[in-house]
């Protein structure tokens, strides 16, 4: 494997930057001015035509004039100088580059070929370049900061790698109110050279990043993106924000990046496939990250809430519980241990209710020690300390009652050392989240921020901001079985699909979809093509009654409702009037398929389809008359491993289907999970298979069965 | 119709408070800094044992002794106290109380006495009071803050009742950092007196609270609160968050308010009949009960967004269309007037994104402007608008090249009238919304939320706020019908179940279940009761076959999956298997019912059950196999108009199979909700019955016909 081109490109020693000048309302000036003024350490060269200084630093007219050969060029210039200028560097032997310019590939089919050009000679040279029409990037580590914006250099742990320059830039003051520190941040713009996937891997080999978030508007490559998450997310956490699956969302994601925004299905099936956390919104993305980066992790389900008011107790408790984490009640001995610092009448059992108290360290510390020390959760929820913040409020209020003590002389008497309470997740090695109703203003929100403990806004914030962690914990130890290996292609299949191709079908028909089918071992129901009554008869009775008759004819994609079929037919005098009907209902005298009839209410769909890049999507979820109206349905990308058919199973609403009820068996979820499996491999070693439907998958008993199968074949 | 109790109590001319002292720590001290340091007009005496003065007013020892009869009394001292205040403050004729003291009905049953005993004092003296065991109450309109903490007593918009003390309190100073102003808030506590009903129906009557938003967590009178609801909602909106339905979250709920918390479910289900639109977060309820208190209704469901980055953008745009808002696509003439004030290749469509730029006339003026007065939306949302928060940001890079201008003379330069951008909402009767990662520091986020124009801190937030102005605009046009009248009763219905229950029966078996449905006119499939083989075969016979024969008996409740059901018996000779098979199964001679055999495949369920408050609740969901899997059912209160009854119909997520596809046709709607609410009258004339299950309801056709019934007697 060849080494991440964002190693060098993130860690320059030296940077030569071009679009810096004098003008402070420059794009490229206030990136010159972000790099000198946020803590870099390395040396900045600014390449001017006419100025002899730029932001007091010597400037130099060409790269080829420079003292040294920068590690890193920044291009922040219009977009005609970007070629020359990318050659400079070729030449001096700069290789990795930033270029920030815009109206390439956004603007349209000529700004595509523009990118093609800048690739070219990017490959000429060997350099990799992030961008164009970019915001720049940030590293904590070393103070770096490449974008317009003031950045909060302290370093971080959260890993950014956004489509939209915005959340790199326009986002930095939001964050830093909200005591959220990133490691690297990465704006990778229209990705000519480098793309998301790349910077994701960055971020995933970089050990100060301890959880990846991601703003995505488009993958171009379904697969390696997969492939690249799961090597991370076992180990390491990535969430992720798509937007752009709606319509309205795809116009606008047309207009930001030129990618071809797939749809919202999609999107959710890969970022499960990949073990990826999906979250809906920015706050989530930064503020998930945040919690999954500081915290360690989530070992159990149990976690205890503590507070110092009901409403927000109970509403933590209650999301917390609506997500799958547990709330024991705490044994006697805990909460013996409790009681002795709380009221008599509050509540210890769990929630812990201090009722309002001005005893900080009750809260803070000694009871979160009581409950991390126990044994008893995994994991702690508190809502409510607070102290300068609060003072702050009623100081106005209260002043005249202390001789009108100043704000600063009352704040003072409110100060104590906060640092007990700020190794508890690591002393105990459990997972600390907290809400306050009190911003950065108040000591306690700034000192748990400030010691890489999360303070959430809101007590439905702070227990999702656990619930993320449960899902982290769900991947971390999610099954993972080998990768699949692709059986030989059958020859018999191959020639079924060629001979349909060469007479023009646009599908097969039921018949020949389900032999084909059949031959890679997927169960289908016993049948047998017949074109006269006599021969339908004669498949009745082999089969056995009672039988299901359907027209059968490639032309005919879809049955039900048409007269078409008729089904549960259990005797040869009804077979007379069926097969009659049918024959009547199509006009001509169309085959009739003969069809063993099974029993069984429970109807599920097996389907494939195909997306550029998302190549073959594989559908799993209910079936029958419920297809179209619950739209229940889960979607990864073939080839599949076991783990991830078994994992289709349990990803649909109406799951609990699948088990044992009313006298019903559960179903063979190894037979159902082959099914999926296969129809992945059918996909693959059949490429002029547009489409399939496998619908219904009845389960008859405990096995899955085909009952009916569209096959598409590519116009 | 009596005034309600807090027209007084809220506008209080004069205030008696027992409980505050020269202490600052005590909640009355606090309370009472509040009174006088929040604007508060009227007139405050502090009652005192031993003080002559308290917070520097005269005290005086008792209410006896106050010089004039206060409108309100405020008592926050121990609870024995409580008893003998409340009957001076009756003696002297203050009609008015909040008590804030606890340890009532929260801590157990005898704090539950002590309730009775103060309601049967207030009672002696005609006496109303809020509380106990709650946090105050504000008025802005009269500046009074009856809270501990500091209250931006502006005038606000925004009416507040809540079951948590905490939501009046604590995030006082979280509201006013958000820009969100309270018109009036009160804490009901525990309710003994005065609830949050008469809370709503209050901020319902108060012309300045234009939404209203409750935090709940217990209903004591389910069909009151709808009542009083429907009297609001059409025209003002109402917001609630409901909390305490999990497992957990009921376990919280107990111990904080001592109410019986009911499930998540059954609230969803009043919320809905009362048009109240549910949130799942305190920011939330803040956030959108403000969104629809201070901007125009939305009259149409089309929306235009504006941004200068495309993240936002498209976040914004996604989140609209997901919640049903429209994103047309803007008019050649307007994106023509458009294009004079964004680059070259910005999109105009819509969303309108500028790119980015210094020139914010454009973004909140001349765009929106130009797309207000078009006659093409309804409501705008705008991502970005900045200045003084960002140049606060980038003052420390750019100083320098400003001969280190100081940060005022820096800001000074872009000051102007913001004013043009704030009165468009007005001009155009056009709701707007926007958002910024830029807090208050900054003067467009500032000036737009003193303005009463909400500014979210994140797009996809923005977007959830225009979206539930289209929630309340749904609420405004939803249909109204009659108030439903309920039947007489029907002698036989009577004799059946009171025959029943003097055997001592759980249940009527399913013949007698379905008699009792026919007689109030619901549908039920053709059936006779048969105790002998010979006697099954001539049913069969009369009703023609196919048919289908169950045992019938009360004591069977359930039968799927027992061998006690056989379907689609087709002659005689099976009819003779099928029943020895049944009466094999049930081990006697139980009488056999023989029935029509329904078609069709969808399959529905209508049930009833009661809680305590909420007697009977009515269900309407999908039935047959799918009834537990997929839990789609709502829940409404009987008795229930046809509108209820229609609505519910439209209120599951598989509600398109009530529509004509794949060959069947369109439910016949007004014979579904038909049965709907003649559940609800059968459940409201016929107390004995505990619950009721019809499940499957067959849809044969068009027409929905019951084809199983469980109807349970009380215990």
């Amino acid at each position: 494997m060849s080494e991440n081109p964002l190693h060098t490109l993130m860690n320059p020693k030296s940077i030569a930057i071009i679009g810096a000048s004098n003008n402070p309302m420059k794009m490229g000036t206030m990136q010159a001015l972000s790099v000198i003024k946020d803590g870099y350490k390395g040396k900045l060269y600014p390449i001017h035509p006419t100025e002899q200084t730029v932001i007091g630093l010597k400037a130099y007219t060409l790269p080829e004039e420079l003292p040294e050969t920068p590690d890193l060029g920044l291009i922040v210039v219009p977009i005609d100088h970007v070629f020359p200028l990318m050659e400079s560097f070729g030449r001096i032997g700069t290789k990795s580059i930033i270029v920030c310019t815009a109206g390439f590939k956004e603007v349209g089919a000529d700004g595509k070929r523009l990118e093609q050009q800048l690739n070219e000679i990017a490959a000429r040279w060997g350099i990799r370049f992030v961008g164009p029409n970019c915001m720049g990037i940030l590293n904590s580590a070393i103070s770096l900061n490449l974008t317009v914006m003031k950045f909060d250099s302290r370093p971080g742990l959260l890993g950014l790698a956004s489509q939209s320059g915005t959340y790199v830039t326009q986002t930095l003051s939001y964050l830093r109110k909200r005591g959220i520190r990133l490691s690297k941040a990465i704006s990778t713009g229209n990705e000519a050279n480098i793309d998301l996937i790349e910077a994701m891997e960055y971020l995933g080999e970089d050990e100060q990043s301890r959880a990846i978030i991601l703003y995505i508007e488009a993958i171009r490559d379904g697969h390696r993106f997969i492939e690249a998450a799961r090597k991370i997310t076992p180990h390491k956490p990535i969430f992720a924000q798509y937007v752009g699956g709606s319509a309205a969302g795809a116009k606008a994601g047309l207009s930001h990046t030129g990618a071809m925004a797939g749809p919202d299905f999609l999107y959710e099936g890969i970022f499960k496939q990949a073990g990826i956390i999906r979250v809906h919104s920015i706050e989530d993305l930064y503020a998930h990250g945040w919690t999954a980066a500081t915290q360690p992790p989530l070992k159990g389900n149990r976690i205890a809430v503590v507070t110092h008011s009901g409403g927000p107790g109970t509403a933590m408790s209650h999301v917390a519980d609506q997500g799958g984490l547990a709330l024991p009640t705490l044994s006697a001995g805990v909460q013996n241990e409790i009681r002795q610092y709380i009221p008599p009448h509050a509540s210890s059992a769990n929630p812990v209710d201090l009722t309002f108290n001005m005893d900080t360290d009750r809260m803070t510390v000694i009871i979160p020690e009581i409950l991390m020390k126990s044994g008893e959760i995994d994991g702690l929820l508190i809502h409510g300390p607070m102290m300068s913040g609060w003072m702050k409020e009623v100081h106005p209020h209260l002043a005249m009652l202390f001789n009108n003590i100043s704000l600063d002389e009352f704040l003072v008497q409110f100060q104590k050392d906060l640092s007990p309470a700020m190794v508890l997740p690591w002393k105990y090695d459990l997972p600390l989240v907290l809400c306050s109703f009190m911003d950065r203003s108040d000591d306690f929100t700034e000192a748990y921020q400030d010691n890489n403990i999360p303070v959430f806004d809101a007590p439905e914030k702070a227990a999702r901001g656990m619930l993320c962690l449960l899902r982290h914990k769900e991947i971390r130890e999610r099954k993972i079985s080998p990768a699949a290996l692709t059986p030989p292609k059958s020859p018999e299949a191959e020639k079924i699909i060629r001979d349909a191709v060469a007479c023009g079908q646009g599908a097969l028909d039921e018949a020949a979809a389900k032999r084909v089918l059949a031959l890679y071992g997927i169960p289908v129901t016993k049948e047998r093509l017949a074109v006269s009554l006599d021969e339908a008869a004669t498949a009745a009775f082999a089969i056995g009654y009672p039988v299901a008759l359907k027209a059968c004819d490639w032309e005919i994609m879809h049955k039900s409702g048409k007269g078409l079929i008729a089904l549960n037919i259990k005797t040869e005098e009804e077979l007379r009037t069926a097969f009659a009907s049918i024959r009547r209902a199509v006009g001509h005298d169309v085959p009739i398929l003969v069809q063993e009839m099974l029993t069984g209410g429970r109807e599920l769909v097996v389907g494939m389809t195909r997306f550029p890049g998302f190549d073959p999507c594989i559908l799993f979820g209910l079936g029958g008359i419920f297809t179209e109206v619950l739209k229940d349905n889960t979607l990864r990308l073939a080839p599949l491993s076991v783990a991830d058919a078994e994992e289709m199973l349990d990803d649909i609403k109406g799951k609990a289907l699948l088990d044992a009820f009313r006298g019903m068996p559960a179903a063979d979820r190894t037979a159902l999970a082959g099914i999926v499996q296969k129809l992945g491999f059918i996909a693959l070693l059949h490429p002029e298979i547009a489409e399939i439907d496998l619908n219904p998958v009845i389960l008859t008993g405990a096995n899955p069965v085909v009952a009916d199968a569209l096959l598409v074949l590519k116009g």
